[in-house]
């Protein structure tokens, strides 16, 4: 069911172009109603994946380029950890399914993250796993870039702090 | 990857609920947005499904059930003919995985056709092939109905009406 997925994923982006002059202004509503997804479906993906809990952010990364990625839009991103603290990661998409039907952002929406819905629901799905996380297209292959680049960042525990400060 | 469609489509209505204070004008929104929809899907049904011309209407409704439901929803409505001219059909659905993640409409939105991106979908898809059709919710469980029921009438071809007349 991908093409229908797909279809209306774009009505959808279109509707919120119509409502919203400024493309910042479509990324953030993208990016809270896929926050609002996230928090749901992690339900589903818990269930239907019976994944063990995850014991570091690298295998975290991995569950969510080999599993979710390929369970929901059936491609499974390549996975680089980009700092040496082991806590920020890139998911590199060779192919982007959510732009199958795009030619490309039309001129005037040169700032548009049309795909931002996906770091909502990632960073949704994370927070319900007690994961807070900064989720964001660092390249996109819509705006001209080689690859699509989703980046996670996952920000130190409060226990984790307070735990250090003792 | 049907439960981020279901709750991606979920977050398009709640947008257009938002954007549109009459039902009526939400309902007309979803079904010339899923027309759209239609309007392009055909081509990847056709190629995904590799089915043959129909010859009757009765054939084109049960391809929509069996064929189309099934591909792009995973669930097959059952079809039956609803008049003697053979032109109007109903596709009854005992469960509808649109609607997996909501409980009932508010009560002020008591008028919603909350799928009615399905009707544009199909009627959309049926005038790639040159069927003209009205397609509408004849009855919801949404609604409080035992069944949910779409309603498709195949309207006469303009040429047929010609070639009566001469």
């Amino acid at each position: 069911s991908r093409e229908l997925f797909v279809l209306t994923y774009g009505a959808l982006v279109a509707q919120l172009c119509k409502d919203y002059e400024k493309d910042e202004d479509v990324n953030t509503f993208l990016d809270r109603m896929g926050y609002g997804i996230g928090v749901r479906l992690i339900d589903d993906f818990l269930a239907r994946s019976a994944v063990k809990k995850c014991r570091s952010y690298s295998e975290t990364a991995d569950m969510i380029a080999q599993v979710a990625f390929k369970m929901y839009l059936g491609v499974t991103p390549s996975v680089s950890c980009s700092n040496t603290a082991g806590n920020e990661f890139s998911l590199i998409l060779d192919k982007n399914p959510l732009v199958d039907f795009v030619e490309e952002l039309p001129a005037e929406r040169a700032s548009l993250c049309y795909c931002n819905l996906l770091c909502g629901v990632i960073r949704g799905a994370l927070e319900m796993v007690h994961l807070a996380a900064e989720v964001t297209f660092l390249q996109d292959r819509l705006k001209g870039d080689a690859v699509t680049e989703i980046g996670i960042t996952f920000l130190r525990k409060a226990e984790d702090r307070k735990h250090k400060r003792n």
